[in-house]
């Protein structure tokens, strides 16, 4: 129950337990397309080039600034926590001159502020749902007046458990991960590039191995599928069955289960006199960052001393603070397969437990 | 029965059901420290700086490449196959003013060529073993050599199938895959960096989600772990698995059977008068190109159906030939898990039964 990754889906160990095929059997590769399609489906986009990137979400977000950014372009990144940070970092290694736009940790994005920051940005940046903190921010507002530039999102932790609608919001290129809501191990980041994205993509950017144009010939290649990199057989076996299970359950159900689970979680904080660091009104269901109740720690315990104690004790590994909140704040996800009734009340009956 | 992906050992699949642990849980740390001490002992180095990079063998290849060159520095490489021609791509777009020296495909580099090609090189960059012609190049040689030279060496399907002694030989940094002859589903890419350079590590590299320093916080950070990426869980039990199969029955004994079941396929293929496309005295006994015996394929069959009725019919994948060798070699690989006797002989008695 930290912040990703997620307990898997059953379907999606069982799934590893098949056969390795080749990259170019004609059986692998019609795995492939169904994986991609089922793709589209929880991104709800049509976007041809969509498919996962042979990576974690670190990868995806890479993928998506390298293949679009040219030295000197304008970058408007949102920041409110480690993930927007990160694609300063990002950006600004593609040779971007970065405008980052920053809000308080806890604290949603103004979209307006960020569409008066460069009177004529190539990308505009954000991530949809802030792993550090808690909060979701607005992409329907930035797509909707973005003008020429392209809207560029992280969708690694929203992916599954909220509603993600690229094309309704005019999302150019979204990227995730595989272990937050879709309920399966790291390992892969799916990506979806819209195309009026996929016109402006560079020819040969500074990354052979994320080299979207390559990678296109074999994942979107029809009969003439051209050899880039060998895939990761196994772990698109493991995307396939979780994208499976999520479908199966339906997308609104799955978004239902996590709200479900979300407002529980923190309604039983709240009501034990918990203080939620994530503003109301902005807060993900998925992952709930809560202030560390100081004076309730046990006598000698430290933050760190009830995490390792819930881990040890009951089995139950919740997340630290990252960056200014370490030591702060603690992450408690419930994501995916993980994303249960019961586990939401094992968590809140643990911590009562080891505080007391 | 390709050049990969091999079968993976069963072990690894077993390896694969285990429950998810986090990236930054003390167990999985564990888990992540020993496997780095496998890597180093079938490396046969002592590089402090041995992990796996979260993506395939390519994604090591660029890795290394992105981490120690920089504008203008000259890098020498030797291209005799499709992954020589690979490094020359993946060198330019870091910066490098590339130096190739070509051999023909199916012949082994000459190191002296390579050495005579450039006064002072940043890097000198040769693939070890080329899956795609089955031939063999000589590192020792380069490294005894190199001077001032980093030597950079692609051991994708060298590694676990013939010896490969970095520290020995004076590799610097060298790449592999888990997909070839360590029986592990494609997915990560085992690297390994000398001390020497390490010292020449680029500070801030074009690449973040490559950034060796970063990486290096979190897989060498001993109590203090830097979260930098969530490493990819299950893919790392798969690849610690598969070690442990390959450390149980001695990399020497490994390297033993490989041996013997390229020598039996080799000679076999020979005795039925097929031609060997790899020079003798320069064979890989893990792949095997061999030419297409046009005057024996069945009125009415190409290569192609050939390769598709071993697939369709006998359940054996056999790779085709990639490049100027497309539609004129087939490859066929013994790796891993599936370098047995009874698979060398399935293949051989298989294709007899197509070709008649």
């Amino acid at each position: 129950m930290g912040p990703g990754p997620s307990n898997p889906y059953p379907e999606v160990i069982e799934a590893f337990t098949r056969p390795v095929m080749g990259h170019l059997d004609g059986a692998f590769l019609d795995l492939l397309d169904e994986t991609c399609d089922r793709l589209r489906a929880v991104f709800r986009t049509g976007n041809t080039l969509t498919f996962p990137v042979s990576g974690t979400g670190s990868a995806g977000m890479e993928a998506a600034f390298v293949n679009v950014v040219r030295t000197g372009d304008a970058v408007v990144v949102g920041v409110n926590g480690v993930f927007g940070e990160r694609m300063c970092d990002v950006a600004a290694r593609c040779g971007a001159e970065v405008v980052r736009v920053d809000a308080d940790w806890g604290e949603p994005l103004d979209p307006q502020r960020i569409l008066d920051a460069h009177p004529a940005p190539a990308v505009i940046a954000v991530v949809h749902a802030e792993t550090s903190t808690g909060v979701r921010n607005d992409l329907a507002e930035l797509g909707a007046a973005k003008g020429d530039a392209l809207l560029l999102a992280d969708c690694v932790t929203s992916l599954g458990g909220i509603d993600v609608r690229l094309d309704d919001w005019g999302v150019d290129i979204a990227y995730s991960g595989t272990q937050k809501c879709l309920g399966v191990p790291p390992g892969l980041a799916p990506v979806s590039v819209s195309p009026r994205a996929v016109e402006r993509m560079r020819c040969r950017p500074q990354s052979w191995y994320f080299d979207m144009g390559m990678i296109a010939d074999y994942v979107t290649g029809g009969g003439a599928r051209a050899y880039h990199h060998t895939a990761p057989i196994s772990m698109i076996y493991a995307l396939h069955a979780g994208l499976g299970v999520v479908l199966d359950e339906g997308l609104e159900e799955s978004h239902c289960r996590h709200q479900r689970c979300g407002d529980m979680l923190q309604d039983e904080l709240e009501a034990r006199g918990f203080s939620l660091a994530a503003r109301a009104g902005a807060r993900l269901p998925q992952i709930t960052a809560v202030r560390v109740p100081e004076s309730r720690l046990p006598p000698s315990m430290t933050e760190a001393d009830v995490r390792r104690t819930l881990l040890d004790h009951y089995g139950i590994e919740i997340g630290g603070g990252l960056g200014p909140w370490a030591g702060q704040c603690w992450r408690i996800g419930s994501m995916g397969h993980t994303a249960r009734r019961r586990n939401v009340t094992l968590v809140l009956a643990a911590l009562d437990a080891v505080l007391g």
